[in-house]
């Protein structure tokens, strides 16, 4: 192997097996179908954009590092970090041609220029749907993205889950009538109620200047186990996110779906995000350490940067690599037993093909996915090829079969073998 | 709209409204379902990889400018100009972990760096095939993608059109036996036979310095409508190009498909590319200006860059972006009329979403895509925006309806409104 060049993809990008990528793809097909069947419109737009545009938007951590593209002139390009930020030139550059509430969906592959660590990647997909407004949209509309999200979860079949639902509007109400002017350092020290006792909190809380009545009334606050448990506050914000959170779990309740998916939690703040109304979190019970699946809420306006028409939008992202990636190491998925969609090979052992392409033509309009071996190998070692791919069934044609219209049909799993005509054998597999 | 940024994709990138994804999108279905009932393995690899990498592989033209990213160190990085060269990649780097033949497929995003024209796109999708040997791989895989490309085409609808497949042994045979060197120009030359007049033919074949007797026997060879009307050439590599194609040829005749999908052509040459054996094109017939639509072929080394493994393959590649451009520009596909994947607009009128929120999940559960109205506007305005994205049915939920369990189902197109219960709707509808 002198000589050669390196075989292996660049570390932080995902190369899967075929095995593995039947698996990915799978989740991504189901992911795909219950955002269509909720009628969310799909979209894909370009991987490279300018980057004066990929910075453009509001709330957009700049921080993060962004992969530029080389160029001559003086137009900067860069790959796309996310799907929301192009999403909001779109809305702005087709808005006439949309319909409102715009419900849409786009899955692809964004980028980041970070160094790579464990679990991260530098390519990845993500998952997302929104739903944008034209000056206004419905709360209940946070609650349409909220079921969405429980019925992808439901189908993709990765153990109980949990999504845990509050609104900004309602901490931000609190911290106005406390008069707490450091929201982001106390919303970020609330986010950690999970991780951290209550005699830390507390004290981080008075590291931040807080005094003892606000410490309190936070305390009520984030242990409140119904809504009804809620400090009372006189703050038309606070009564506003009060409101829309019933509203939102009222629907949750009502939606026919498990009452178990749906939990309102106080402390989930999505304090670094830019969210201003309802916000969520999703936690998959088995695999908390995998940290929130799908995150999200409402933002007040999509396109500030493009347009002066006002945008509000609900939306939620599943990053799909990550989620892939955790889910195969914990063991809560595998990679596929059958290494191909081929649920039959085809074995000519004569010159002539005529009875191997005519059966492959006849499993092919039955929607019977095949393959026939044209190898010049051995029996076994064509016999194998199906082994080795988890093909669970072939059919030999021989000099024997073509004679008597009637094939060895073979189960690769059992071993037994059957004579059987063509149109029994697609009875057979239909 | 002062100081804000521009709205549009760049030049040379596609980005396509609501009505024109979902017709883009159902053409990668078919691709992509035809692909995987024939046994084609889904591959998706990064589109970043290194730029030695890219421009390793043999063969390549590596005069395609390739767009670049940024870096600070010196590994220069690169984003993929097709899908072959990572491919030889991923084949060389997991070769153990491969069951060969290696039938794979991946659609996928390519860039090039080249200035956009009229029709040519810097982001484009690829649909690729190909079937990898370990060593050795017969003759017949050739065909198993002429028949795949057929069953594509078949499905995808688009006119009449037809494969035309030729040998290039056969022409490396006669030029052999003609004593002729400077086959890339000749075989430029004869790739141009559609568009000049056998006279312009022999000035150019004169051109390159061909003698009368030369020039006769390719002409004899290039309008031959029978394999058996090829002139008798006594060269082995000939004998073997014509044993090919009669091979090829008498699977696409005993496939089962129309034999009008499937022409010889001895003047296919595809000059400019790697192709070693088995090569071919496809012509819309009622589009031929479009040009080919797949071309490929056998090569015969796949990754001699990477492994001193030889790895013999056949392959093709559908460029979906440009035709999918090129069949709206000649209307010869059409913008959806439904913009949405909905069925049905399910609109409550009344405070409690509770008969709405069930229907929308039994409906769902039969499998039928829905959303529902949370709009807070007047009936008619939700009634529209059923009208603008097309959905063919809406289901009115208000008073009489909760009272009655009975629910008004109106056909958006004809204007019919009937009251049926859930279950009825839920018939009406599978």
């Amino acid at each position: 192997m002198s000589n050669k060049i390196s075989t292996g993809p660049l570390s932080g990008f995902m190369e899967l097996l075929p095995e593995e990528q039947l698996v990915f793809n799978r989740m991504m097909d189901i992911i795909r179908s219950v955002y269509e069947q909720n009628g969310y419109i799909p979209m894909d737009q370009p991987i490279i954009d300018r980057t004066e545009s990929l910075l453009a938007n509001v709330g957009v951590d700049t921080t993060k590092e962004i992969i530029s593209i080389e160029r001559e002139d003086d137009k900067a390009l860069a790959l796309r970090f996310d799907l929301t930020v192009p999403l909001a030139r779109y809305v702005a550059n087709n808005y006439g041609h949309l319909t409102f509430p715009f419900r849409r969906y786009a899955i692809g592959k964004v980028y980041r220029g970070e160094r790579p660590q464990a679990g991260r990647f530098r390519e990845f997909y993500q998952c997302d749907v929104d739903i944008i407004g034209n000056e206004q949209l419905s709360v209940r509309y946070d609650a349409d993205i909220v079921l969405l999200m429980a019925r992808v979860l439901e189908k993709l079949d990765i153990g109980p889950f949990e999504i845990r639902i509050n609104n900004r509007k309602l901490l931000n109400g609190l911290f106005q009538s406390l008069e707490i002017t450091n929201t982001t350092e106390i919303l970020r020290i609330i986010d950690k109620k999970e991780k951290i006792s209550s005699q830390e909190m507390t004290t981080l809380l008075q590291q931040e200047g807080l005094n003892q009545q606000q410490i309190d009334t936070i305390s009520i606050f984030i242990d409140a186990v119904n809504i009804d448990d809620l400090p009372k506050i006189d703050n038309p914000l606070y009564a506003e996110g009060l409101d829309e959170v019933k509203q939102v779990i009222s629907i949750t309740i009502k939606s026919g779906l498990e009452k178990t998916y749906f939990v309102w939690d106080p402390s989930i703040a999505r304090g670094l995000d830019y969210y201003t109304g309802t916000v969520f979190e999703t936690c998959l019970l088995n695999n908390p350490e995998i940290g929130s699946v799908c995150s999200g809420g409402r933002y007040d306006d999509l396109a500030s940067a493009y347009t002066t028409r006002k945008l509000p939008g609900v939306g939620t992202s599943i990053g799909l690599s990550r989620l892939f990636d955790q889910l195969m190491k914990k063991g809560v998925i595998i990679a596929s037993l059958q290494k191909t969609k081929s649920q039959v090979l085809i074995v000519p052992l004569t010159d002539d093909l005529s009875y191997a392409l005519l059966l492959q033509n006849q499993l092919l309009k039955s929607e019977i996915a095949c393959e026939i071996s044209f190898s010049d190998s051995k029996l076994d070692k064509r016999m194998s090829y199906a082994n080795k791919l988890g093909i669970p069934y072939t059919v030999i044609i021989g000099e024997d079969e073509v004679t008597s219209d009637l094939y060895t049909f073979r189960d690769m799993d059992s071993g037994s073998e059957e004579k059987l005509s063509a149109s029994d054998i697609i009875g057979r597999l239909q």
